[in-house]
């Protein structure tokens, strides 16, 4: 029983998920599915994208959090327009609530709208919001059997971000066994190796995020 | 519609928690549900307190995981009762796979019972497990804003251990800003800060948990 329950919700998302996605393609606004773990940085990573690429293109966000808009108001100085979707409780963004909030938006002025889902490796990778591709943020410090133990997510990326590698001399990570992990799971995957706040490695994600928000 | 079958789950499930708790306070044996995000630490936990308190107490253990048993293939070594529960893709324990899996224990020769829930910060914290405790660990390096945006979890937990507390030299984790954080949540939780590799402050987790097994 639970399993058509399930499969009805899923089903319902994955309908209101399409209509996203025409809509966001009548606009040409590429939209990126941003989804991690807790505290792997994905709003730091929006602070310093925002920074590096925000005179280049014309940047939206939308912020999902089960309470508080702390890192909506991290964004604030950039100027963008930003809507928050706080979930109370829920462990992940649905495409009802994105469809919900995408009025908020002037998608006519918009080239890229990033979505930070909620913090959680699991729930966010099996809902479809209407994004053009989902990013995977993964952090050395979670360890490096994270491909393999959470695969779902890994397997569904269009691209994978890990970050904060400016820790690797102080923790057991073996890049090694994370590369060998992933390629298992998603062969030709890119993968940027990347410090947010130590700057390592970001030109490379601005070059490849460039990329994609110019073929959209 | 969906708040319905939501709470028909947590219904069923928190039945089953119920005759879950009841026998293992029948049996004397002490659960702990240890919640987290993914790569806080947990299995690094477990290996230090099999280590430290196998030969006071025995102990059992049950791994959730979405998939692999590389969790339990790190506690082997122990020689200690360990079953594993793949959730193929689920994103928490839940009492019945709880209740499904006791029968291969012998609760009768345990003390304690450890349960590695799924690496995940909101879900766990929703089921009850029939577990006597939660426990929740965080790891420094996911930020010092995790109690404050993933409150659910520290408001249940009978102990938070701050993890990784090694690394703070190294990132912009401010205790402060933790420790407030947590004292709005859960005022009077014990905090243990440690580091599971280094060794820093396990001595007095293992007097606290030893306190508890040694009370049940």
């Amino acid at each position: 029983m639970e399993i058509k329950i399930m499969k009805n919700i899923l089903d319902r998302n994955q309908n209101r998920a399409n209509e996203v996605r025409e809509l966001l393609a009548q606009k040409k606004v590429l939209m990126v599915n941003i989804i991690s773990s807790p505290g792997a940085g994905k709003t730091t990573l929006l602070e310093h994208t925002c920074e590096a690429l925000g005179a280049r293109f014309r940047i939206g966000v939308i912020e999902g959090d089960i309470t508080t808009d702390r890192d909506a108001q991290r964004l604030k100085k950039y100027n963008i327009p930003i809507v928050v979707i706080n979930t109370e409780g829920g462990c992940h963004l649905d495409s009802h609530s994105i469809s919900k909030v995408l009025g908020s938006f002037d998608l006519g002025n918009l080239d890229v709208l990033f979505v930070e889902n909620v913090g959680n490796l699991i729930c966010p990778s099996q809902f479809d919001l209407g994004e053009t591709f989902k990013l995977a943020v993964v952090s050395t410090a979670e360890g490096d059997d994270k491909p393999g133990k959470y695969p779902m997510l890994f397997r569904e990326a269009r691209a994978v971000l890990l970050n904060k590698i400016d820790l690797i001399p102080y923790t057991n990570f073996s890049f090694e066994n994370f590369s060998q992990d992933l390629k298992r799971i998603n062969a030709n995957v890119p993968l940027f190796q990347i410090s947010c706040t130590k700057g390592d490695g970001m030109n490379g994600w601005y070059e490849w995020i460039g990329g994609q928000i110019e073929k959209r």
